[in-house]
C-alpha cells in the first residue's frame, strides 16, 4: 500500500438542514446532551463536550431535512493547498469561501454524488465560558452529562448512487484510506468504510437506491462506552424518540450502534467502540453479498429502513437500482 | 437459624439534616438527578425515579447536618402492630405519630445509640404528573437521566458508640438479619451489616469514636451500574463536589462505592452491586481486625476521614474509644 | 394484598436434559463458566461461582432435551411442611424422595402443566476445594472469569399450555408472588412472571402452542453486569454457539437478555439487571396484546422462534391453539 | 505546530526480561489472556487477540526484570530510511540486525537514557490457526475472553534519568508528537506523554531517581471497556496478583487503569479509555508540581511504589535526585 498523504486531519463539523430547527435544537441540546456554541442566521451551532473547535454541528433551517456539508479540517496550510489542486484537479472543485463562523477560508466541492464539501486549516480553539470551565486542563470543556451526552462527532455516512466512485474520490483527492467495503455478486460495490486516521470508519457511503443524489444516511457522533448507550436508549425510550435501531454491535466496522431520527427527520447515531488500525499495510476487509445477509455481529437483523430511509426523505419505492459503477473509475 | 419475623419490608425513605438547605436541594436535584415531589415548611422531599412511593429522601433545614429519622415499612397492618409491640417491650418507643407527607400513622423509637426512627404501614403510592410518565408501565417514573439519576433509597448507615447494642436491637426489636460484621481483637464490634431482605445491607453500624452519640455516616442512593459510578464521579469532579472516596469496590458486603459530601455537610453515597443473600441459613460473615487492615476489596486504603468524619461533625481528634460494648446484650 | 406465606426461599437448583451430554457440560463448563462439582450416574452437577449451595444445575443425559425438574428450597423444616400439606391439598403431590447430592429428603409435584417439581429444607453448604478458594470470606468460591462466568441460577421460564392454571398454582400452593403478566384481547394469559423474593422474576410460565405439554422455555444464569452479556455475545460468536437473540432490554420485567441454544437444544439465559420489588402492596403489571405487539424495550422485534421454539421440540407448526384457560380457577 | 513526519506507524511489540520465566509466561497467558504465537531460545513470543501482527510481547529469561527492547514499525521503507538517518545523525544509532520473528531487518539503538530500541518495517501478518479463527473477517483472531482477555499492546513506560532528553529524542529523531507533560518547579521535566498516532500516548517516560538507567515503569495492554478493568481487578484479586493500584482515571492522559505486578517483578498495566488527539495544532498540556500532588482524576493519592519502584529494582532509598536536565537541548 502507498503510505497516505495524510493532508487532511479530520471531519471537523457538519452542517445538518431541519425543517423544524426548534424542535431539532431541542433534540440536540437536551437529549444529546451537546452545548449551544453560537447563533448566527438560521443556523445554531452546537458542540459535544469534547470538541476541542467550537463546533462540529451547524444545524440550519431549511425546508427539506439532509446534509448541508461537510468540513475537513487539513493538517497545515501547506497540506491544504496541496489538497486543492488534487481537488480542482478532480474537476469537483467549486473555489474558497471566506470561511464560516470558527474558522478560516474554506474551498469548497461536491463529491460524485454531489454532496457538499470543503475544507480549510484555520480554525479558533474552543474556549470554554466560567459555567463551561473543567477542573482537568487536558479537557476541552467540564463534562455536564446532560442526555446521552455526546462527545465529539465522530463519522459521517453518506448515501450515494455511486459508490465506487465517491469511494475513489475520496482515496484520491481526499487522501482517505478505505479499510472495509461490500461489493455485490454483480460486482458493484454498496458500501465503503473510510478514515483519516487510524479510527476505522470516520466517512461512510453506502449505495442509494433512489435516484435523488446527494442524500444523507446518518451524521454518528461519539461515546467513550457501549454503557452510555444502553443509557442513552432508555433516556430516548422515555424521551418518545423514535428509535431505528437499538444497541447492538455491527458486523461492518465492528462499531456499538443506537440509531434515533431527530425531530426534522434525520437519522443520527450514538456511537462507540470499534477498533483502531495499527497496521500501515492494512488490506481493507471485503464483504460478499451473502455475508451480509448475515445481519449484525451478534446476528441482529438489520431493519429495512435502514437500506432505504435517508434525507432528504423521497418517500415511497426506490425508483430503480443504484447507477451501475462507473466502471471507468479506477479502484 | 431462626426464621426472621419479616414484619418490615423496606426502609422507605430518611430524613436529612442540613444547614444550607438551598445548596443541598439543588444537590440532590441537579447532582444526584432526583426529583421534587413536595415541599413542606423546612423541608423538601425527593425521589429517585425507580422510588415506587411518593419520595425516600425528606430534606430538611436545620442548625447541623446530620440525620432526622429513618422511616421503615411494614409488609401490612398486622406485621406493624407485632413491631411497634416489640418496641415497646424493648422500653425505646415513644409513641404515635399522625404520619407525615405521603405516609400514615407512624410509630416512633430510637435505636440504643438515639437515632430517631419510624415505622408505619399505610403509604400513598406515587403518580407521575405528566412530564415524567414513564413509556413501559412496570416503572414508576420516566428516566430522566440528569445528574448521576440515583434509582431509590439502598441504605442508611450510622454511627453509634455501641455497635452491638444497636445491632441486636435490629435483630430481636426490628427483625434484620445479620450479614457480615467485624469484631475487634479486644472482642467489641466495629460493624455490622444488616437486612429486611436478600440484599446485602439496608441498615449499617459502625463504630462512633465521638461521643456525641446519633450521628450519620452516610445515606447511600441506588445506581444499576458501575459504570452509573464511574460517569458520576467525572460529573461531580467537573461540578466541584468534594469527592471523598472514588469509585471501587468494597471487601465488605461487596458493593461498589463512590462518596462524596453534599453541600450541608453529609456524607451521601452512589452504589452499586454488592450480593443477594438467597441461603434461609446464612451463616453472618466475620471480619477480624487484621482483615480490615488489608483496605477495600482491589487493595485500597481506605481514606482516613472514612473513618472519624460524621455528621454533625464533632471536629478535632475522638474524644475517647468507643464505650464499650454493653456486655449484657446477649449475641 | 395478601402478605405471602414466604415458606419458600429460591430455586435451589434445576434439571436440565440433554441428548449431547459431552457437548452440554463442554458448554456450561467453557462458555458459561461453571464448574463441575460432582458426577453421578447419568448426571453432572455444576455450579456458578456465586452459588451458596454446591450446585445449581444438574446435566442429565436423556434422549431428548428438556427440563428434568426444578427444585425448591424452603426456608425451614416447618416452612417446608406447610408447603408439604398446600401441594398435596392441591392434588398434585407424588410423595418424599430421600433427596439427593448435597441436599436431603425432597417433596416431588407437578404442576398443572406437568412439569416436575421438588422442594426441600436440609441442604450442604458449599465448600471449595483449593484451588476456587476466594480471596475474601462473603463469597463461597473464587472468580475464574472463565466464559461467561455466570454467578448463580436466576430463574426457569417454563412453557404452558395453560398460563393461569400454573401461575394460580405457584402463587396458591407455593407462595410465589406476581409480579406482571400478560392478558391477551380474548380473556386468556399468556404470560406470568413470579417471584418468592424482591427479585423481579424467578419462575415465569408462558404459553406454550403446541400440545405436548411440560416444556422448557429456558433457564436462567445471573451475571452482575450488562456488560458481561455484550462480552458473552463476543465469546458466543466466535465460539459458533447459536444466538437466538442478542443482548437488549426486556419490556416485560426490564431485565437484559442474551438467549442462546446449548448443543443438547435447550434454550438457556445469561441474564442481567430488572429490578427488585420493595413495595409490598405492589399491584401486578398486566400487558395487554397491542403492548406486547411493540417489541422489547427499545423497540427490537422479537424473533419468532421465542414465541414458538422449547424443549423437546415438536417440530414443525404449532398442532392448535393453547388450550383455553381453566375458567374455574379463581384469579 | 510543525506537522509531524509521520514515518513510524506504532509499537509493534517490547521484549519483556524475567528472572521466573515459567511463571511470568503462566501470568501472560492465563490472567492477561494472551496466545503463545511462537517460542525460540530464551523467548515465548505472545499476542493479544486484536494484535494484527504475529505478537506484541517479546518474553524472554534473563537475570533480572526490565526491558529488552521497544520495536517500532515504520509506515513503509521510505519512512524506514529516513527515520534511521535521523537516528544515525543523532549518535544513538548501533547498526541493522537481520530481524527477528515475524519481522525484516531492524535498526538498533538508544534513546538517551539507554533503553534499547529497533526500528523496522517488513512484518509478517498474523495468520490464526484453526481453533483461533475469528468468525468476522475484520478481526485478526477469535476472542476467547480468558483472563484479562487483553487486546493488544498499547503503550510502553520508561523511567529515565533524564526526560527532557528523552522526550526531545523521541520527538526530533523517532517523529513523535508530544501531548502531556509535567514540569517540576524548578524547571526539569518529571513526564512526558507522546504519540505517533491520534491516541493519547504511546510512549511515556517519567523521572528515575535512581541513577541505574534505562529501567522500565510499565508495560501496558488495551482492553475496550473501562468495565473490562474492574473485571480483571476481581481476576487478579482471586489469582493472588499483587495489585499495585486498582482501577481508577488519571489525571493526566484521562486513561482508565489498573497496576499489578507480573511474576517477574515487572509492573504491568491493563488501560482503557483516554482521549483521541484530532486537533493538527494541539498545544501540549503542561501540569505543575501542585497539580501532580492532587492525585488522580478523581483525588484518589497515588500510592508511593509508583513513584519509586521500576524494573530491575535497585531497592532501599532513591540514591540521589535525577540528573538535572541537559540545558543544551532544545525544547
Amino acid at each position: 500500500m502507498t503510505r497516505p498523504p495524510g493532508d487532511l486531519a479530520h471531519i471537523a463539523h457538519a452542517e445538518l438542514l431541519t425543517p423544524t430547527p426548534e424542535e431539532s435544537l431541542r433534540f440536540f441540546e437536551d437529549l444529546f446532551g451537546m452545548e449551544v456554541e453560537a447563533r448566527e442566521g438560521q443556523s445554531v451551532f452546537l458542540r459535544g463536550f469534547g470538541d476541542y473547535g467550537r463546533y462540529s454541528l451547524k444545524l440550519t433551517e431549511a425546508p427539506l431535512p439532509g446534509l448541508g456539508h461537510v468540513a475537513i479540517r487539513a493538517w497545515d496550510e501547506d497540506s491544504l493547498q496541496r489538497r486543492v489542486a488534487a481537488i480542482e484537479a478532480s474537476g469537483r472543485g467549486e473555489g474558497w469561501s471566506d470561511g464560516d463562523l470558527g474558522h478560516g477560508p474554506a474551498y469548497r466541492f461536491t463529491d460524485p454524488d454531489g454532496h457538499r464539501f470543503e475544507v480549510f486549516y484555520e480554525q479558533e480553539r474552543y474556549v470554554p465560558p466560567a459555567h463551561l470551565r473543567p477542573v482537568l486542563k487536558n479537557v476541552p470543556q467540564r463534562f455536564t452529562g446532560r442526555g446521552a451526552a455526546v462527545k465529539r462527532i465522530d463519522h459521517v455516512n453518506l448515501l450515494t448512487r455511486d459508490v465506487r466512485a465517491d469511494r475513489v474520490f475520496a482515496e484520491q483527492a481526499l487522501g482517505y484510506r478505505l479499510f472495509e467495503r461490500i461489493e455485490l455478486d454483480d460486482g458493484t460495490e454498496a458500501g465503503a468504510w473510510l478514515s483519516l486516521s487510524i479510527a476505522a470508519h470516520e466517512l461512510i457511503y453506502v449505495a442509494d437506491h433512489h435516484r435523488v443524489g446527494s442524500r444523507l444516511h446518518h451524521l454518528a457522533f461519539w461515546v467513550d462506552t457501549r454503557e452510555e448507550l444502553l443509557r442513552a436508549a432508555d433516556l430516548f425510550l422515555d424521551a418518545d424518540v423514535p428509535i431505528e435501531a437499538a444497541p447492538s454491535r455491527h458486523a461492518v466496522a465492528g462499531g456499538f450502534f443506537l440509531y434515533v431520527f431527530e425531530p426534522g427527520g434525520n437519522r443520527v447515531e450514538v456511537t462507540s467502540g470499534g477498533y483502531l488500525v495499527y497496521d500501515p499495510d492494512f488490506i481493507p476487509v471485503v464483504w460478499t453479498e451473502a455475508e451480509r445477509h448475515r445481519g449484525q455481529a451478534w446476528g441482529v437483523k438489520t431493519v429495512e429502513s435502514f437500506h432505504t430511509y435517508g434525507t432528504p426523505d423521497v418517500g415511497g419505492e426506490p425508483t430503480g437500482p443504484p447507477i451501475p459503477p462507473t466502471s471507468e473509475v479506477p479502484r
